[in-house]
C-alpha cells in the first residue's frame, strides 16, 4: 500500500543497449544518435555515433524520456494535442517516432531513443537495442 | 475603491479538491497528476499518482495556471491564437483540457489543473475534486 | 547484473508523509511548503501551506530533489563546493538545510524537502514527515 | 591558411574511455557519472553508474565541456574570477575538479568529465579512462 517494486536497468545493461543499437546502426549505415533513460527519464548511458548529428543529441534523449513517462512508444500521439504537449513541457515531451520503453518480463525498466535517421530507422535501430538486452538476460 | 477583497483556498481545502480527484481517477482506473493553484497560479498542492506519466507533471501544473489566470476553464482558446498564445508564455499557457477554475459562492478562490488521461477524463477528475470541497463546505 | 530492484513511494505513501509533516508544523506554529520527491528526484506530492513563503516552493522542492539525487541530507556540502555544485547545476542542488532521504527497511525510496522556516525548523518538520509514514508501515 | 586539421574521437573510442573509467570506480568502489565530449563541447558519450548521483549528470558533462573549451584540466580557475565566469556562461563553465582534455600525439582531441565522488575521486576517475585509451592506441 506505502511502497511499490520496481525495477532499474544497471549501467552494465544500459551499455548493452547501447552497443545493440550502435551494432544495428553500423549494418545500416545510418549514424545515430542513442539515449537510455531509467523509468523516471534521468538518462543512463548515451552515444552519439560517427557523423551522426549533433542536434539529435536532444531529439533522441526526449524521445527516451517521453517513452519512460508515457510507457508507449513515441509517435502515437494525436495531431490535435501534440504540439500542445510540446509547447506545455518547453519541448521535453515529443511525439517523434524512435522513443521505446524496455520491459523486461512484462515490467517497464527505461526506455531508448533514437535520432538522426529517418523515424523507421530510428525506430529499428532502438528495437535492436533492446533485442540485445533480452539475448543477453536470456543467456544468462 | 483602494483595496478588494479576495479569497484563497486553505491548504486544508487543497488537500480536499486532491482527495476528491483522486477518488474519482481511482474509480475511473486512470492515474492523474493532479495539481492546485491560487489565484495567481502560484502551487498550493500536487500529487502524482501511481502510473501517472511523470512529465504531465508540468502540464497538470501549466492547466491550473492557466485556468487561474484567464478564469475559464482551459481549451477554449481559438486555434487561431493557442499556438501564438503558448510561444509568446514559453508554455505557460496552454489550451489542452483539464484546467478549471475552482469557484465558491459566485468566486474564484483557485483553480485545478489535471493530466495524464485523455481531455475528458482530466476535466471529469478535475470537476470531482472541485465537487469534493464543495461538499465539504456545505457540511460544515 | 542487468536490472536492479528498487522501491518507490506510493501517492499514497506520500500524502501521509505530507500530513505528518504539516501536523508538526501546525505544532510549531511555522507554516511550510513541502515536497515529496521519488528517488530520481521527480516531484510526486506537494502543500503550501496558509502563510508559507510563495518562493519556498522552489527550495523545498530542490531540497528534497539534492537528498534524493545525494542520498544524505542536504546541509553538508563544504563551503569550498557548494557555491561551485549551485552554479553548474543551476540551481537544482542545494546546499540549504531541510532535504532528507526517505529510507524505509534500509533502503531509499524517495526523500523529503522542507522549506520556508528556519534551517533547524525544516529538518524537524521533515522528520515529522517520514516518522509518520514509518509508523503508518508499522501499523499495517 | 584557410583550413587546420583537426582529430575527434570516434564513438568506438568514446566507449573506450567510459569503459576504463567504469573500471577504475568499480574498483574504487565510487559510482560515477562519466561524459565523454568532442573539441567543441558536444556530448559525445555518458554513462551514470548504479548508485551515483543523479544531478551528477549535469556536473560531469559541464566539466567535461569546461576542459574542452579551456583546454586545461578543470579547477585551476582563480577564485576571484570563478564565480563570475559561472554567472555570465548560466554554469556552463564550472570550476569543480574532475573535467580533463583527452591529448593524444600533443592534440586535444575531446575532454571527459566525472562526477559524483569528491574531486580528487573524480579526477582519478577520468585519468583511468584517457589511460584505457592511450593503451587501446598503442595496442593497436
Amino acid at each position: 500500500m506505502y511502497l511499490r517494486q520496481t525495477q532499474e536497468l544497471t549501467h552494465a545493461a544500459a551499455l548493452i543497449v547501447l552497443q545493440g543499437a550502435i551494432a544495428k546502426a553500423e549494418v545500416m549505415n545510418v549514424p545515430q544518435c542513442i539515449a537510455v533513460v531509467d523509468t523516471g527519464g534521468n538518462l543512463l548511458a548515451f552515444i552519439r555515433m560517427d557523423g551522426a548529428k549533433v542536434l539529435s543529441q536532444i531529439s533522441a534523449t526526449q524521445k527516451a524520456v517521453t517513452a519512460a513517462s508515457s510507457r508507449v512508444p513515441t509517435g502515437g500521439v494525436s495531431a490535435e494535442v501534440e504540439t500542445k504537449l510540446a509547447l506545455v513541457t518547453d519541448g521535453k515531451l515529443t511525439n517523434l517516432k524512435g522513443g521505446i520503453p524496455i520491459t523486461i518480463g512484462g515490467q517497464i525498466v527505461g526506455a531508448i531513443g533514437v535520432g538522426s535517421g529517418t523515424g523507421e530507422q530510428d525506430v529499428e535501430v532502438g528495437m535492436a537495442g533492446i533485442e540485445a538486452l533480452k539475448q543477453a538476460i536470456a543467456g544468462q
